[in-house]
């Protein structure tokens, strides 16, 4: 892994993935008592990042290639446009009890939704069987060279668009589910004083606790409200990069999830799910060593009762 | 007023109004049965276009001048930051009963804010008399030209934003109110084959009955969600371009609002205000002569309220 993969992704995404923007609002700065530079993967294709990492996996395929992944709802959007758009068929292996706008979405994509049971079966195993009596090549979710090039693409954006704002010097934190995004924009921004850290929700804390103990550790049982990033541990791919390029991990709480996505509401005018909002939450609610913070706006595929929710945190 | 106006309010916006985002979603598409293109004016600063004309009208100014502008929210912000970022005061008329966001931004903003009872006194007057007093010079909501020039600059980037999908015919839906935003467009795209039409809530269809009268003309009594766009009859200099450029008018319910509103959230994961969604649901739900459109997602300030209104809607 290196960043000349990140900046073939790049090239092979122009034209089909979208420039996000890098939003801010000195009313929201005034909240953080420092800048806050958020960028909005919310508004990518299928609603998440998700959409880069499967474009660039997609795009190094063999013309025709047929796919499967599984995914809780995010990198099954992602890979289902995806496929739509290279004229190949995808089949999602998904939880039954994932959020009704990612199942109902990556229906509307085109793919076939295999559901099964989060407590009784294993993805791994459906998705093996599901490939091999099909045909289909898998694409993992985080764990792969190609996906993680994809979600550094992101990366090459935050560097451009802080330098285009005068901002050389800041702690980007990243949403951190297995660790593709985070690890993909820290190989982006390696040798920069843009400096990578992951943040992750309550109980699910796998990275930062991996990070501190040296070696990949996994979660207790523990409940969240961020769906897309209650990820069982780090990657095998993904967190030795983590370990040489990132600081420390921080860690929110739900109720600081729930009040960042009101506050992106109020002040940035954009939707986030909580898993993509565990960054600005630590953004806000954190320390951290600069006085300017990027922060990744990861997703935005939030049903609307929870969405109701936390309007109502405030 | 005519397109050079337009070209040197964007040169001397560079760098400060944001360029925003032309969104557009496989699935937004399906359930309109064309081509949907957002331009998501919701993510300029402020939250609303109404910062891109404020910017053109302060910076056209002789440095130092302090200015006072009256609106129910939008056109405040706008004027409110604009005058903070070119360091000289602002004094900022709005109705007492404006949303509650927009009157706490402006103050944020760090405008003085003078409320007014919309039933029983002129917001004119108030205005005229503290522009004297205080000697400031005043910003007029629409019915300026270079606020019209400054809203024109949203028509330039929508061309070249078109463009660079391919689109060279398409209708252009805009939200109206005092025609600030509609006519500075299309004076931006004229000669283009991109052609301009009016969106309204119904009761405040002033510009679509005036279109088709061939005089300006007000409205009789009418309520709407629309707080942003509720103006009394199209603008003494808009009208004009607008007779000479615009197709018809097209008008929506306050239901069709909110359902556009809850479709954005959905598909586009940005938040609109009523006003702001009028263009969009106009997109959806009205027949035009273009497979294509383009809709400005005029602005984002609503009050959490009114946004679970717009998600119940669904």
């Amino acid at each position: 892994m290196n960043i000349d993969m990140i900046e073939a992704a790049a090239a092979r995404a122009q034209g089909h993935v979208r420039r996000t923007p890098l939003l801010h609002s000195p009313l929201l700065d005034e909240v953080a008592g420092r800048r806050v530079l958020v960028k909005a993967e919310c508004l990518q294709h299928t609603g998440s990042f998700k959409f880069r990492g499967a474009w660039a996996a997609l795009s190094a395929l063999p013309k025709g290639t047929g796919v499967i992944a599984f995914s809780s709802g995010n990198h099954a959007q992602g890979v289902a446009l995806a496929a739509r758009m290279h004229g190949v068929p995808a089949m999602i292996v998904m939880p039954a009890d994932a959020p009704a706008m990612k199942i109902a979405n990556t229906r509307a994509y085109g793919a076939e939704v295999v559901l099964y049971d989060r407590t009784s079966e294993s993805r791994e195993e459906i998705g093996d069987r599901l490939a091999t009596e099909h045909g289909l090549t898998m694409i993992p979710p985080y764990d792969e060279p190609q996906v993680i090039a994809g979600q550094g693409t992101c990366g090459l954006e935050i560097a451009q668009q802080a330098a285009a704002l005068g901002v050389t010097e800041a702690d980007v934190i990243a949403c951190c589910g297995g660790g593709g995004l985070t690890s993909g924009i820290a190989l982006a921004l390696d040798g920069s004083k843009l400096r990578v850290r992951p943040a992750e929700p309550q109980g699910f804390d796998d990275m930062a606790r991996s990070l501190l103990a040296g070696e990949r550790l996994g979660n207790g049982p523990a409940q969240s409200i961020c769906d897309a990033i209650v990820t069982p541990m780090p990657g095998a791919l993904t967190f030795p990069i983590l370990q040489r390029l990132a600081g420390p991990g921080l860690v929110v709480s739900d109720d600081e999830v729930l009040q960042a996505m009101a506050l992106a509401f109020r002040h940035l005018k954009i939707v986030i799910e909580p898993g993509g909002a565990v960054a600005l939450a630590a953004g806000l609610f954190r320390q951290t060593d600069n006085e300017t913070v990027i922060v990744t706006a990861s997703g935005g595929n939030v049903d609307p009762d929870m969405f109701v929710r936390a309007l109502a945190a405030r």
